[in-house]
C-alpha cells in the first residue's frame, strides 16, 4: 500500500545531499563559539532575511520562547493571534519562561490587523494593568491553514507598534512559504519584525533546527537565554551542516508543495466537504469533515486505513500538509482515496 | 456643590463603629498567629462560606493570585473569562507569579458556561499543550456590570470540573452582592468552588481586607504564599476588627445599592443612553453614551464638573458603582444631572 | 508572674497614640492615589532618608521584593548575605518573583565587604553564567545579632557596585537602629543604597507596614509590582496614620532599647553563655546555650515556664530582641531569671 | 606546532564510526515518538542505569533544568553545591525555569555529605523558609577537579532524603567517568538517585545530547517540559545515532583519560605546582599557578602560543581535561612545555 504522510512538513526525512554535508560537517565547540558551520549558517539565515545576526537553536519553539524572554520584562503583556502557535502549541512557555501574561486575539484567517492590535495595547499609567511588551505574528499561520500575513498588513503593524514603543517578534516557523506564495524576497517580509525565527525543519527538510534573527545587542542576550534552556550545543555544526542545504537549495521548491495543496484543496471543495480556499495559500489544507456526518477522529482512522495519515484538528476539522517528501502522484493518490472515501466506497 | 462619588465601591470609607472596633481592637503578632482578632475573623469568613479554613490577605488581587499558587503548578493554563479582574486587572499576576498561562475565554455578561468551559479544556495527553490548572469564575462580574452566576451554571461547572479533575476558584471580591441578589445564603454560592476570594473593602466598607477561604490543607500551603508576597502582617487585628464589623453588620444593606443601580440604569435607559438593563443585577452600571455623541473621557470630565464622579471603561463606555457612600438623595440627584447634560444643558 | 516578650520586636502593640491616629485619620482610596495620610507618610518616609520617593507596602518582605523586582531582569544572580532576610527568611521570593538566582555569600558578623562581594560578580561576558543584576544588604543584620554596617564599608560597596553597574539594595527593616547606633542621620546610611526598605513595625511600635524609598522612576515601576503582588491597598490611611506617629516620635528611644540588649549581652557574658558581644550593637542578643549542656529548645521551653519569651535560633542559638514593649525593670527580671536558670535554681 | 586541546571534553569529535552511523540512522519524527534510533537510545540509557525511562535532550542544562522543574514546585529550595555546575554554570536556571531558590552549599572536594545537607534542610512548619525540594549531586565534580562520591556517601545521602521526603536528583554529566574510576557498574551509582542526567557529548564523544534517567511517571512530566524548553526535536535520531556509538564503545576507554590525567598532575607537583592530588580522580587536573609567580591568564596565554589549550578557572587556577582527542604522546608532550614554561625557558 502506498503511504502518504501529510500529517505534518516536520516527518520530512534530510535528503542524501544533507546526510552527505552532516557526515562530512566541518565541527567545533559551538559554545566556544568554535563551529565554523555554525557560524556559517548563522551568517547566512542573517544575510537571507537582512538582519544583522542570527542564532542556531533547536527548534521554532526555543527560538520563540528566547525570543519573548529577550524582548520582554516579568509581568509584561504579549498580544498574539488566539490560535498561534506561540500561545496555542508551546507549553505554556511565555508565562512559564518569561513571566508574561498572554493577551490572545482571535483574528480571521489568523491576520493579526491594526485596528485588532490597537484595542489591546494597554494603558501605561494603569497600575491595575501589566505593560504590552511585545506583539507577536505567525507568518505562514499554521492552525489558520497557512495564511501569509500580507505585506501592507505587516507594515502598518510595524508603525503602530513603532508609535507605542513595542517590539515585534515574528514566528517565521514557515516564512519562505509566505515569501514563495507572496512571490517576494524573504527580506521584504522579515524588515517589518525585529526579531524573526524560521525553521530549517519543516518545508525545508533539515532534521533539527531553527534560527532566531535580529539586532545584534538583542542576539547577544539571546544567546545567554539559549544556554539557559539547554540549547547551548558543543558540535552543532553536524546539524548546521543539513541546515545550510535546506536554505540554499530547499526554499523554491515550496511552490511545488503550495501547488499540491491547492490540487487537494479544490479537489475536496468538489467533493463536498467544507474548506475555505482563500486560506489555502501555502502548504496547508484546513477543512471540516462534518458535511459527510464523521467525525475528525473517525476520518483520520479511516484514511490511514487506506495508507494517508493526517491530523485532526479539532471536533470535526483535519489538517493536511503538503511537503517534499509527498509527490504530485501521492497528491493524485491522496484526491482518489478521498473520493472513494466520501463516497462511502 | 454636592459631590456623588460612583467610581468604585473601593472609595467607601470605614464607619464609626469600624473606627471604634479598630481603635479598640486587640492585637498580636499574626505571622506567629497570635492575633486574635484576625483569628477569629478568619474563622468567621470560613463559617459563613462554608468552608473549613480562611486567611487574611491584603487585598482581592492577593487573595486571588495565593488561590492561583496554590492550585496551579508551573506552565499549567488557567481558564477564565476574557475581561475578568484576574485577568484584565491583576499586572499578569498569572504568569509573573504562578508561572501559568491564562485562557482567557469572552462569554455573555461574563458568565463562563460549561459549553465555553468544555472546549478550552486540554488534552492531558499532548505534549505541545499546557495542563488545565484551574478554572477562575468571577462572582459578581465587574466588567460584565456586576452579573451574577445561576447558581445552576455554577453547579454544572464544578460538575464538569471535576470530571476532569480540575479545581474551581471563585473571585468573590463581591460575592455577597450575588447572594443577596439570589436571596440566597452565601455558603450555596460558594458551595460550587474549592476556594473563594471575598473583599471586606468593596461594598462592606472596611477599610484594608479580603480572605481566601477553602480546605484547611490548602489554606495552609496559601499561608506560605502570603508571606512571600509580603502578606504576612504583624498586628494585623487593626484592620481584622473593621473586617468583622463589615461581616456582621453590612451584607443586608447591599439590597439597597442594588435598588440604587437599577433606578440609575433604568433612569439611564429612559434617557436613550444604550444600556443593557439585564446586566443591572447588583450595584455596578455600565452604559455607552455613543448615542449622545461624546466620548467616554468627555462625559466623564463634563459629570465631573457637574460633581459626579464616574469611571471611563472603554472608549464610549462609563461604568458606575452604587455603595452605602451613595444615598437615595445622591441617586436623585445623578439621575438629575444626568438629565441636564444629555438634554445639552 | 510577669512575661516579658524578647521574641522579636515585631510583637510590639501600637501605642495609644497611635490608635488615637488611626481613629482620626483622613483616608482616601490609595489605588486612586488619593489617600491624604498615606501621601504623607510616603513623602516623609522619602524626606528623612534623603531619596526621592516613597512607597508603602504592606511589609518588609514585601518592600524587598519589589524592590528585587524592579532592580532586576529574569535570570539574574542577586549577590546577598548567607543567612540576610531576604534569602533567609522569605520563602524563597527572589527566585519565585524575580526569576532571579541568589548569590549567598556568608560574612564575619553578616557584613558584606567589598572584598567579598568582589569575588562573585560574575563576568558579564561568559554565556554559562547570570548576569549580576543586584547587591542586597540588610543594615542592621538579624541573625548576625544586629549587627550596623560601619559607613566606609557601605561607601566601598556602592563605589565597587557602581563601577560594574550594579545597583544596590538596603534592607533597612532596622535602618533606625543602625543609625541610632552609630549617632548619624538615617541619611547618611540611606546615601550608599540606590533604594532602602524600612520597617515601621519593628521597633517603632506601628502595627503593619513598611516603606521602600528610591528614585522617583524606580518607585513607579515598583508601584505596579507592589498592585500585583496585592499591595495596592484602598484605605491604606489607616495603617499611615500609625506610621507617621512612628517615624515622628519613635526613633530616638531606640537607643533605650540598645542599652536595654547590652545589659542583658554583658550579663550572660558573666554567667558563662557564649555570646560574642561584638554583635550586641543594637536592640538583639544572640547566644549560644551549649556551655550550660541545654539544648535551644530545652532553654526556649524553660524560660517560657518562667514567663520570658524568647526564640530558638539554631541547634544551640537563643535570639533576644529588645522593644519598647520590654521596660528597664523586665531587663533586670530577665537577667536575674537567667541566672536562676543558669545557676540549676 | 602539535596543538594539545585540555579546555574540555567537550571539545571532542564526532568518531568516524559515529559520522557514518549518523549517516545512516534510521530517523522520525520524535515529537510523534516516531523516531525509531532515539526510542533506541532512551531504552538503551535507561537500561545501563537500571532506571525505567530515558529521555534524549540537547544538553547537560537541559537535562538538568527539566529535572528541577519536574522534581519541585515554585518558590521550593534546592539544595546543591557551592560550584556545582547546575548553580554556578546554568545561567541562574533554577530560580528563573523552577521558581526554586538554591541553597548552595561548600563542600571538601565537593562532595555534599550527609552532615552537610541534615543542616540545610529547612523546617517544614516555618511559614517564613522555603520548603526543601531537591538535592542535586554532581558526580564526578567538575569545578572540584573531577572527584567521585563515594558510595558509601551516596547510600547515606540518599538515605537520608528519603526520611524527609526530598528527591535527588544527580548530574551525572561525567557519571561514566565516576563509574570506570570507582570501578563499579554504572547502576550501582545511579541507584542512589531518582532521576540522573547523563552527557553523551563530553569523555564520550558523541557531537550533542545528554540524557534523564528515571521513574517512567517523572519522565513523562519531563517530556512536557522539555518541549516548553524548546528540546522537542523533529528528526533526532542523527544525533541519537552517534549517542547510541558513544554509549556502546566509548566508556571503557575513559581509564585511559584518567591516566593521562593523572600522569599530568603528577608531573605538575614535581614542577611545583600548587595541585592537591588527592582531586585527580579521573579526567580533570585543576591546579594553582602562583607558585611560579603568574596569573591564571597570563598562564593560559603562555601555553596557548606553544600550543596547549587550557582553561583559566579561578584568578590562579587552571583546569586541564583530558579526552579522547588527547594522546598519550600529546600528553607527554603536554609535560615537556610546562616544564619548560615553569623553567622559565
Amino acid at each position: 500500500m502506498r503511504i502518504v504522510d501529510l500529517r505534518s512538513d516536520t516527518v520530512t526525512l534530510p535528503t542524501p545531499e544533507m546526510r552527505r554535508a552532516m557526515y562530512e560537517a566541518e565541527v567545533g565547540d559551538d559554545v566556544y563559539r568554535e563551529d565554523p558551520t555554525i557560524n556559517r549558517l548563522e551568517e547566512l539565515a542573517a544575510h537571507m532575511t537582512g538582519k544583522e545576526a542570527g542564532l542556531f537553536v533547536t527548534s521554532g519553539t526555543m527560538g520563540n520562547q528566547v525570543a519573548a524572554m529577550v524582548h520582554t520584562q516579568k509581568s509584561d503583556e504579549i498580544i498574539c493571534e488566539a490560535e498561534s502557535h506561540i500561545y496555542y502549541y508551546e507549553v505554556g512557555g511565555l508565562a512559564c519562561l518569561s513571566g508574561a501574561q498572554p493577551r490572545p486575539i482571535a483574528a480571521k484567517h489568523g491576520i493579526l490587523t491594526p485596528e485588532l492590535i490597537r484595542g489591546a495595547i494597554r494603558n501605561p499609567s494603569d497600575v491595575h494593568v501589566p505593560r504590552t511588551g511585545l506583539i507577536c505574528l505567525e507568518n505562514t499561520h499554521n492552525r489558520a491553514g497557512g495564511t501569509v500575513y500580507p505585506l501592507e498588513v505587516l507594515a502598518a503593524v510595524k508603525a503602530l507598534a513603532g508609535k507605542h514603543g513595542i517590539p515585534v517578534h515574528m514566528d517565521g516557523a514557515r516564512i519562505f512559504n509566505a515569501a514563495v506564495a507572496l512571490k517576494k524576497d524573504v527580506r521584504e517580509i522579515a524588515q517589518h519584525a525585529d526579531t524573526v525565527q524560521l525553521c530549517l525543519s519543516k518545508g525545508l527538510g533539515a532534521p533539527v533546527g531553527s534560527l532566531l534573527v535580529g539586532p545584534q545587542e538583542l542576539i547577544e542576550r539571546a544567546r545567554r537565554y539559549r544556554k539557559m534552556l539547554g540549547g547551548g550545543l558543543r558540535q552543532a555544526g553536524i546539524l548546521a551542516a543539513a541546515g545550510i542545504v535546506a536554505l540554499e537549495t530547499m526554499v523554491d521548491r515550496l511552490a511545488e508543495d503550495h501547488q499540491h495543496a491547492r490540487m487537494l484543496g479544490e479537489a475536496m471543495a468538489e467533493m463536498g466537504l467544507a474548506i475555505d480556499l482563500e486560506t489555502v495559500q501555502t502548504n496547508i489544507v484546513i477543512f471540516d469533515v462534518s458535511p459527510i456526518g464523521v467525525t475528525a477522529n473517525e476520518f483520520v482512522a479511516n484514511l490511514r486505513e487506506r495508507g494517508i495519515k493526517v491530523n485532526a484538528f479539532g471536533e470535526y476539522k483535519i489538517r493536511m500538509v503538503t511537503h517534499f517528501g509527498v509527490t504530485r502522484e501521492d497528491v493524485w493518490h491522496t484526491i482518489d482515496t478521498l473520493a472513494k472515501l466520501v463516497k462511502g466506497e
